[in-house]
């Protein structure tokens, strides 16, 4: 459930555009005007306001927006401004380069998006960098990594609820079985976490939690520093309960001396229209305090103002 | 370019469900009369009279077709029949059965059919099988096969003409170092292969040529009963050259002890209303005989008549 909070009246996109553009005039930028409209209104709303803008005005919002602001406000209002396929596809092409790689970001995206909205990015990724995703991911990842996020970036799972109980039962055996000789990246291993659709694999990893009395993810904690473990443990969570996987990436991001404004910016504008009610619930389960106060323990300005905003904190 | 004969004046979706519906009544079956009207129509055309026979008589028209018919004559009917997205996601499927596997097949859908296309099947795959074609790639297949298919099956390649020379120059140079290694499976080549576009793959293995003096498909050549290989060489020249691999795939369903029929219906109909024009050109060129002589010398009766309107032999 989204926690966006958009107005009963909703303003004109052209009113929308006029507002911001007035917001750039002058000495400043007002960036509560901005907060005010921009995190206000859905995806498509967003995109007929960038359309308008660039109609009456002859410049893309976003290169206005970018103009004008500055640090992690920019990045967050930049971020929530774009179209989630494009958002998507920038980040995972951020996540493919030297100094902002990241296997966990290209995994999040391949694993948390539903089948035709990952199909959507890969589209977005084609019309920006004129390249493939997975051809980007393959290129700049090497061994086990590769050999998982690949598949995973290219997935387009089947969606519907069918659960086949005897092929659950034949794969958990074949989960545990690998994990058991601690082959992690077993080809196996890779098919069925890269293939399955989430119900099935929701069933064989309850099959696996039944027959083998423990949870998958207990039986992946060998050893702290393989990176590779990490990563497939956190596939895992994506994959059948993103709103844990998260809620975690949000705890680390807070609690983390001196606040990794990256993840937090990144699950806020990604997540806010999506399931960001349920991992607020979760958060403040986990944490004993909620969202909106750890947040604004942690940050501040218009930074904060935005991603509370966001997340659904305060009156339109 | 298509040699499908499309009549200057096409009746009604209708008038042809109509003609199609008596062409099942009474003793016998008017196969000719449904040789004129499927056989010379398009995909959008033919997909509305399906539509409109199933609202009109109560049944799919290929269940009809389905009990009409039979033999060679009834697949080829039957795959024509079908929506190109669905008759792909069908072969698929069948490739990947115990009795009717063929890495061939599915490599042969993944690298002869545009991203968009290769999307589509994977979208009928979904709503045919309830499964997604790289699960069930995956699932049936093992160790070097599963490497290479998997991506090809799951690949959205950039189609832009855009061409980097550097990176068609050093991964020409990677080819050529594992195929010196006999590495024919490693993750290299794998990954070139499977991620590149069309356009830039064609650069690197130009510049294999120029640079190591030899095509590529050359060096592929050790071992005849190397199945991997094989298919490696088909992979490659499917990617590039997709008019010769169907003229070869056609010589060899010709010239067996016996024909193969399957093969020889396959690609006629699934590419007449693509490239089949070039791949007359190509057959002509390459075995000195028109291809509809070859087809007439080795088919007969309405199997015949069919597979020959599909290429463009005679008039409408």
């Amino acid at each position: 459930m989204s926690t966006l909070k958009v107005p009963a009246h909703v303003p004109s996109p052209s009113e929308d555009a006029e507002q911001l553009h007035k917001a750039f005039e002058g000495w400043g930028t007002n960036e509560s005007l901005i907060i005010s409209i921009l995190a206000h209104r859905t995806a498509p709303q967003r995109n007929l306001i960038r359309k308008t803008y660039a109609e009456a005005y002859g410049e893309d919002l976003l290169k206005a927006l970018d103009k004008e602001l500055s640090s992690d406000f920019e990045r967050s209002v930049l971020l929530w401004t774009l179209d989630p396929a494009e958002r998507d596809a920038y980040l995972a092409n951020e996540a493919t380069k030297r100094f902002t790689s990241s296997n966990w970001v290209l995994m999040e995206i391949a694993c948390t998006r539903s089948s035709l909205e990952l199909f959507k990015v890969r589209q977005a990724y084609h019309a920006r960098y004129k390249r493939s995703i997975e051809e980007d991911v393959a290129y700049h990842t090497t061994g086990d990594f590769r050999k998982l996020l690949v598949p995973l970036v290219s997935s387009f799972r089947y969606e519907g609820e069918e659960v086949n109980m005897s092929l659950a039962k034949s794969e958990a055996k074949i989960l545990h079985g690998k994990i058991s000789d601690k082959a992690y990246s077993d080809d196996e291993i890779i098919r069925i976490l890269s293939t399955r659709s989430k119900a099935q694999l929701n069933a064989t990893l309850n099959h696996y939690n039944n027959a083998f009395g423990n949870a998958i993810n207990k039986n992946l904690k060998a050893d702290p520093k393989d990176e590779f473990l990490l990563l497939l443990r956190a596939t895992i969570k994506c994959l059948t309960s993103p709103e844990k996987y998260f809620e975690k990436v949000l705890r680390l991001a807070i609690n983390k001396l001196g606040t990794d404004e990256w993840a937090l910016t990144r699950v806020v504008t990604t997540r806010a229209e999506v399931d960001m009610q349920r991992i607020k619930e979760e958060y403040h389960r986990r944490n004993s305090v909620p969202l909106d106060r750890a947040i604004a323990g942690d940050t501040s300005g218009d930074y904060e103002k935005m991603l509370l905003a966001l997340i659904g904190h305060g009156d339109i």
